[in-house]
Order: structure tokens, then sequence, then C-alpha cells
């Protein structure tokens, strides 16, 4: 069977371009037994894809040049040599960027669009979801009146943050960059206080006039001077949860700014960077409370959605200038 | 009764000098109920002190400008009020720089010199010997076979990291100042490794080779660059503990540097600042184990003396000059 794919053609400098993607043709190889043959449906495209189009050391491998990107995606079953599957089932996984491909059985896991509908499991039920779940309750340990504030709040991890740290009684700030994000954080999610970081001048004061009992939680997902003007203003015993830093991916060179350890060290605070793998023992917990709020209605989502399988990697560099709200899904 | 005291006689910007401090004359106050005299016998000096010369918000009020220095200190009790303690009894405490000075009993410990001598009080069974303790197990969390490395090594605290990281099974790397400085913690302490920052021209290597297997836990007394040299190192799920910043206390300027986040975040590595008082819920414990390890000799100290409490303000002053080995210590 012939099928389309985009791969990684060069390793990008700084900021990536279209140029780092070439769409080719490929055939698969015949379905062994316990594999499954999958149509893409959807696929998500995330900030940390940036990191492993490096050739650097990092909790996952670098993508290789010439070979498909790889990323979370859905798929529809079209052909199966296992048990555990039938036709037609929907299945979430890694999926290479490709029209169709074949999974290992073990790799793919049936989603339930009772419960939800299919790009969910992209997002809220999906590793972002899962991230913003970990993050914030596992290192940021919110408590009832303290007060969090959102880096990328309008993002797919952030918006999922402040509404848990909204059911967990904390004031929530949030921070992103258009008027458009900042109107659907304060009218769809109730977020306590929004900042927009393009049209401010001065975030350190922003910020402290948004925190007036400082910041007890922040949630980073972006780096450079918005973490700067945050980190000024964090309380004794705040912790700051490294989610992402997208302000610095497309770096070439080391970035520099303030020193943080004397302002961690005078407040006694924690930094801390994960990556949401570090929980997977605790997967199912987080994914049973996730969906038990979905059904619940306690917990909203919302995507950008871009339609059509070439677009792929315009979807993927739209993350870097801000183009989405909320998760960013291509739908095939 | 009239005594000599040494009191701040105004704000230092950046390194301090003996202008800072003034000795004049003062009468104390008639010795009440519930309260102990005290003739002073020896007084600790301590990197943390120069933070509280400042008029900033932080983890100890700042000193008052006009009032007394006040620091870790041992005396001899030469008048009670207080039916816990006898004349002729050694406490320590927070001593006011002063030849004499009034405590109330309830803020004094007596010591025991058949177990350690007196000045162990300050060092290794004080603050500097809890800070390592807590600082090292509670946050750098070492388990057996990982590496640690140690800035400002061969300092109070430094000293005492070093060892309880021997004692978990770990290999233990220590930067310091001088040769004589290295010479100490590889001969008479058994570091498995030591650098002499000022010896060599690239930290950065100087770390790799020191740490084939990267560092796991990084306990920090200096900051600065030294600091982002050991972090350009750090492994997966690292523990920077940040105890102190003395490369940084002197500033003038906010200081710059590389931004950590990236490396924290790739690494999923963890940092925490601290002061020794969040633990102090668990001091019995500590002293307890410290007390049991150098009744075993697991634990060696040492210690510069400087005597004459005129001399106070020039042993302050020495710590930001890498004056002292192991624990600084003014002898009255």
């Amino acid at each position: 069977m012939k099928v389309k794919q985009i791969v990684l053609s060069s390793r990008p400098k700084g900021m990536p371009t279209k140029d780092q993607f070439r769409t080719e043709t490929f055939t698969l190889p015949a379905l062994q037994d316990g594999e499954v043959l999958t149509k893409a449906l959807y696929f998500s495209v995330d900030p940390y894809m940036r990191g492993r189009m490096n050739d650097a050391k990092s909790y996952v491998a670098p993508y290789k040049v010439d070979e498909p990107i790889v990323g979370g995606g859905i798929g529809k079953i079209i052909e199966t040599r296992s048990s555990g599957f039938q036709k037609d089932d929907l299945v979430q996984g890694f999926f290479p960027w490709a029209t169709e491909s074949v999974h290992k059985a073990t790799t793919v896991q049936k989603i339930d669009t009772e419960l939800a509908p299919a790009p969910y499991y992209l997002g809220i039920l999906g590793m972002p979801g899962l991230t913003a779940y970990f993050g914030l309750l596992y290192i940021g340990k919110p408590k009832q009146g303290e007060t969090v504030v959102i880096s990328g709040a309008a993002g797919a991890v952030g918006i999922v943050v402040g509404q848990i740290a909204k059911l967990k009684g904390c004031r929530v700030v949030g921070i992103a960059g258009s008027d458009e994000k900042i109107k659907m954080l304060k009218d769809e999610f109730d977020f306590h206080e929004v900042i927009n970081y393009k049209a401010t001048s001065d975030m350190r004061k922003e910020i402290k006039d948004a925190c007036p009992n400082d910041v007890d939680v922040y949630f980073d997902n972006v780096g450079g001077s918005i973490s700067d003007a945050v980190i000024a203003n964090i309380n004794f015993h705040a912790r700051i949860v490294l989610c992402g830093q997208i302000a610095l991916y497309n770096s070439t060179e080391v970035p520099t700014g303030p020193r943080l350890q004397p302002m961690l060290l005078t407040r006694s605070a924690l930094m801390q960077g994960f990556i949401v793998s570090n929980f997977k023992d605790h997967f199912s917990e987080g994914m049973e409370q996730l969906s038990q709020w979905v059904k619940e209605k306690k917990l909203k989502y919302e995507e950008t959605i871009i339609e059509g399988f070439d677009k792929l990697p315009e979807a993927f560099l739209g993350l870097f200038s801000g183009k989405n709200k909320g998760k960013m899904i291509l739908k095939v």
C-alpha cells in the first residue's frame, strides 16, 4: 500500500521553516501478526516536537533526518491482525506523519467517543491534559487561596492548568499574547486576572498588580522575559513548574537573563522541570480524574483545528507564532 | 554593666568594608527573671549575614542600622535568673556582637563539651552542620553510586556535605578556590575528585571529566559561573540544592547568566532554595545523627579561628575572599 508521508528533510537552526519538511510517497510493509493498520484522522502538533528536531540530549530521542516526523495521533483501524482490535475502532498513539501507518497493537489505545469527541484524546484527555494535571498537582501542589500564574495560558496545557487551579480554590492569573486569547480566558474560562504580555510595557508591575499576595505557583510554558517578571514576584516557598520554554526553543545561542538562584534561595522556592512520562505510573489516576471532570462539565476545552494532511508543517509552525487558541489539531 | 558592642553603621552597596561597622560602649539593662547574662566566648560569622545587611525581603529580617550585628554565638553564663541554668554553663544561641549580653533563657541551649569542643556547636553540630544535613538528605536525596558535586566545598557547610555524601556511598567532587583547600579536601576528607576553579580555564570540561556519569546532585554554596559549568553537566532527574550564592551576595546590579530553565526542563531536574529553619521540626533528628557520626568519628571538622573580639568585622569580611578553611570562628 502506497501512502503519503512527511519527513524531516533537514535540522533547523533557529526558527524552523517549511523547508525542514518534505512530502514523499512510501510503500507500507505487509501487516504482521500483532499489528494493526490505521488511517490517520487527527494529528497533534506540540511545542516539544521542536526539541526533537535538534540532535541533542533530551528526554526523547531526536527525529532522524529523512524519516517521518512522529507525534500524537488518532486513526481508524482499516485492517487488523490483532485480536484486541476490530476494523473501524478508533485508536490513539504515537503516529508517523503519514496518511496510513502500521502499529504494534500494544502501542495504540482505543478511545471512547461516547465520553468526549475524538480530538479531546489529543488534548484534555491526552498528553496536554495529563501534563497539566501532573505538573500542577504533583509539582505545583496548589493550596486553596494561593495564587497560580500561568504563562502560555491560552495553550493546550495552560487552559487545563487554569481550570484545575480554579477547582482547587486558587486565584488564577493567565498570561497570553493576543486580545482574542485574553478574552477567551476571561469570558469562557473565568480566569480571575489576565495579562496580554504584548500590550504591556512593564510585565513585572502587571504581575504585581494581578497578584497582591505574590505568586505561589508559576506554571511556565513560555520562559524568557515573561518568566523573569513572574519570578520577580514569587512568594516564600513558591513552586515554579517548568513545563515548556517555547520562547527559547528556536534560540540559536544560549539565551541569557537575570540569574534566578538568589531569588529562589531567599524565597526557599522550588523550580522543577518535568515531562509527562515522569508520571506514567500515575496515568490511570490522571485519566480517570480528567474524564470525571469532563463528564461533570467541570472542565471545558478549546481547540484550533486546521484541515488537510499537507498542512501539518503549517499547523506545527503556527505554534511558534501563537496561532492556536487551546490545542492545535490537524484534521486529515 | 558596660560592654563593648559592634553595630551596623551603614548598609553596604556591593562588597562591605570595615566602614560598615562601628564599635561602641553600651550599658546592659539589669537582669530580669527568666534571663541569663553571658560572656561571649565564640562567634560564628556566616555568608548569610551579608543578606541581612541589605534592607530587602528575605527569609530573615534585615539588621537595623546603629544596632548590633547578631549571629550564632557561644557564651559562658556569668549570672542567671533562670532555674534552668547555672553559673559557668556554656550555652549557644543567637548572640549580639557584644562582649557580654542578656538573653531570655528560652533562647539559649546548653552545649555538651564532653561530646565535642565548644566551637563545633557553631559548625558541624550547629547551623552549618544542620544545613548540610537537611539540604543534602532532604532536598538532594543522594542515592548510592550517584555523583554529588559541591561548590564552596572547603567551607563550613561544604565539608560536611561531602562527608555525608561519602557516607551515603556517592562519588564526591569538590570545588574550591585555593591549592591549600584542594589539598585539604583530598588528603583530609578523601573527596574523590577536587577542582580548583581558580586554576582552570574551562570549568565545564573539568566538571565533565570529574563526573563521567554526569552530576546527580549539585550542592551549591557559590552560584555564578561555577554553577553554570556544573549545571551544564547535570543528569536526568538531577537535584540542585541552593544553599548559598556567595559569588553574588555583593553584586550591585542584577547578575545575568545563561538561562537555566531549558536545561532543567530537558533533564527533568529540580532546583530548590532553602534555609535551615525550613526543617526546624526535624532539628532533633539532625542533631542526633550528626552527634552520632561525630562520636563514631565518621565526621571530621575543620575550623579557621581568628582571635580577638575587635576582629569580628575582619573575620566576617574574610568569608568573601575565601580566607576560611572550614568554619570561620571568632574566638573572643
